[in-house]
């Protein structure tokens, strides 16, 4: 609740055109990409500034307003929905790139900034920004650093941790911080810069940020390769790893996925085989090209029905924009998409993929699976109806399994969606009691009054739903 | 101060073989390798696994007794100094390596493996591991760890942090927690992780890692460039860098401590040249060839008197142990050496070079600077006598402007020592009061007694020594 004299003073900042709390205005921002996740905020404010930030936080942290940090809301796990009201905080003035440096390799700029935008601006320049999350045409830098996103070129090149090296940032105090610099190494006092990446709003509000970026590789090769079996995939991503190859991109998608992709897309994929791996390297032209031909032989090797190389650019980038589509095409399959991303350790994607088909038939649930194999990082989705109620809870009960089933192999239940609302009652499968009041206490000495989106990351007790039966 | 009591449970833990309160057992570990600090703790203690140190750290979270971890002791920020007495902590019996898993590119390691072991060790599968601190022969990979140790080769590979992918960690409270896993992905909660590199023992007792490893470069080439002007061997590291070629190595080291290296290692180094830059590249020979073949032609651009390839890798072997010995060498000159390493932005090298020259001029001090030129991490070096008071003060101060001129550069007060106690009254100048107190709430969240190597990272107000005059 926003009294009128803490509104006043809200508007004394920002000025009424970025300050909204019409029904229709808080409407738009109720929910993000997260299905099922509903909130109405009590206002949505646009700052122009770091400074207006840091006043409109003094005030909700005096009045104990929660503050919910938005870019374009592509998160998957409600990261971004404001569950416990107040306002939600938007970007769109801060939205510049205020520098690229050719002689550092970095570029600076504000949270509001477009991903792609950013990855063509430094690319104009002969620089990469490598981490790619499929949403990037509409995501946000701001937002990818505070989930900490991924992509396709993870395997090689990390997320997009490994990219930010100075923040600034504004406490729940309304003091202004700055961490890191345009620096390689840099160990003076705590990681900070890690710290609040991936921290998804809870402990901060990021205002600007320095990325580092490394040369464009020269050139790229796109191939795929077509299987009966799930399993020799699987066995495929393992042994191109254990031949110390490294590939930019080693992407996997089931026959289910695929038929939905080529549906939509039309880039002819084919559909009559059990999986595909979509497996990109780049660098060196020498070294792409012998990369290429020992990976066909492994993928041959591996019993592969058809192994072919993208002759053209438009053919590899029509390949590409159809795995990115993924999560579009099977949204329309059916009202309500779960799109999971349990991770594993490379080496258990085989156990991971046979582990998520019996699942399915268990809970007769229809499961599509596709992601990131070379990362270990499996995207199981299930096209579903949250109208029916029965088929939900056998959804549900399905999804707890598979983070079960991750956990036992030495995995995680989020490699790059975050945790949000939507995964943190099962943060304790991983962390165990004693991780979450580790990570609770930072949190609380970071933000006592628990005004930075509240809710995220940490579940209520009374909420969890997690019974673990070992 | 340990009581007869404590005591007793101490010893029914590990045994008297493994604690030592004898003076000399204490005067052993009453000082690491950084000149000026020596404090005595009260007790060394060896635990032989987890469940030991968990033991341990909770008797003296009671008794509030401070703990310092130790590794090598070859820290060059006070690190590991007992500076309020307490026990040190030694992990000789914890020095296993756990596990070599080739199929998901990981080494798992105990905190007490000697660096150069473990990386000998995963060489020889045909894996890298990449930092590579010059005390690598006796550091130790936990001291690695906690204080997030950069190398040689940070330049293109990154430091400590950037390959540690999970902890074992013993919290003050002698809880015992896990953090990350065999996982290029993972977002569960906050980076702990790397909350915990660098974090110098303040936060937690690490006992168990994984580090993620990359396939071992096909091959390695070294050149040596020489300059009549240092200038020009600044700018030649920024031009490679900004024509997007990345070394994985690219060393500067001034006259001064040219002629010193030359007279301790004696492999052929030039002394009547202003400086010198060595430059290794590694990678598929195709690539090394045609970058070693560019970097030669920038280097005489910028006015190299003289470019060599080494011709075998006896020779270049000999180059990288020449620079890896610099600090040894230089320490034979005076009773007391001085070595920091303030940081800069690359493009800044040039005018840090300078700046460090005008003020050993200033101060009538000697500085040698030598350092990773490419990371713009800069050691300069003083060779002095802790006992002549007068010259003392005069190599503070001038250290003291050094840590400022690198914080008006953009740059920070430590790229890869630490903190410690011997630059905590410096860290403001980096972090401000906003930045320390924030950091401050964290070490309090987690270890609220303060036992955890106290007084490392923040210095008490009492002793702070700087004055900023702008």
């Amino acid at each position: 609740m926003i009294t009128t004299e803490t509104k006043n003073q809200l508007l004394d900042i920002v000025g009424s055109e970025n300050y909204d709390d019409s029904k229709a205005g808080r409407l738009v921002y109720s929910y993000d990409a997260t299905p099922n996740f509903q909130s109405m905020p009590d206002a949505v404010i646009s700052p122009r500034n770091t400074s207006e930030v840091a006043e409109i936080v003094k005030i909700c942290n005096s009045a104990r307003i929660p503050i919910v940090p938005r870019g374009s809301g592509t998160n998957l796990c409600a990261g971004t929905c404001p569950t416990e009201g107040g306002i939600v905080l938007l970007f769109k003035h801060l939205n510049k790139i205020i520098e690229i440096d050719e002689e550092n390799l970095t570029v600076t700029v504000e949270p509001g900034v477009i991903t792609l935008d950013l990855i063509n601006a430094v690319e104009a320049k002969g620089l990469f920004y490598p981490p790619d999350p499929s949403s990037m045409k509409i995501s946000t830098i701001g937002g990818n650093i505070n989930e900490n996103s991924g992509g396709l070129r993870g395997l090689k090149y990390g997320v997009t941790r490994d990219y930010v090296i100075a923040l600034e940032i504004v406490l729940a105090s309304g003091e202004i911080i700055r961490t890191g610099g345009k620096l390689a190494k840099d160990v003076a006092g705590y990681d900070f810069t890690r710290l609040f990446v991936g921290s998804e709003g809870t402990l901060g509000i990021i205002t600007q940020a320095t990325l580092k970026l490394v040369p464009m590789p020269e050139t790229k090769k796109t191939m795929l390769a077509l299987y009966q079996d799930i399993e020799a995939a699987a066995k495929t991503v393992s042994k191109i790893i254990a031949n110390k190859i490294i590939p930019t991109t080693l992407e996997f998608l089931d026959q289910p996925t695929l038929e939905v992709v080529e549906a939509h897309a039309q880039v002819g994929l084919p559909t009559d085989v059990k999986a595909v791996l979509l497996i990109e390297q780049d660098g060196p032209a020498e070294v792409v090209d012998r990369d290429i031909l020992r990976m066909t032989e492994i993928c041959k090797q591996e019993h592969a029905v058809s192994v072919e190389v993208a002759e053209t650019e438009f053919e590899a980038e029509a390949l590409r924009t159809a795995r990115r589509a993924a999560l579009s095409a099977l949204a329309r399959l059916k009202p309500t998409t779960i799109l999971e991303d349990a991770t594993v350790p490379r080496s258990e994607i085989a156990n991971m993929v046979k582990a998520i088909n019996d699942i399915a038939l268990k809970y007769n649930v229809k499961i599509c699976t596709f992601g990131h194999a070379g990362d270990g990082n499996l995207h199981p989705t299930c096209p579903t109806d949250a109208r029916n109620h029965e088929e939900m809870e056998r959804v549900e009960k399905a999804f707890e399994e598979i983070f079960m089933k991750a956990i036992e192999l030495g995995g995680t239940i989020t490699g790059e969606h975050g945790v949000g609302m939507m995964k943190a009652p099962y943060l304790e499968l991983k962390l165990g009691k004693e991780g979450i009041s580790a990570m609770k206490a930072v949190k609380s000495a970071l933000d006592p009054n628990n005004i930075l989106n509240p809710g995220k990351v940490f579940a209520k007790d009374s909420r969890k739903r997690v019974v673990v039966t070992k």
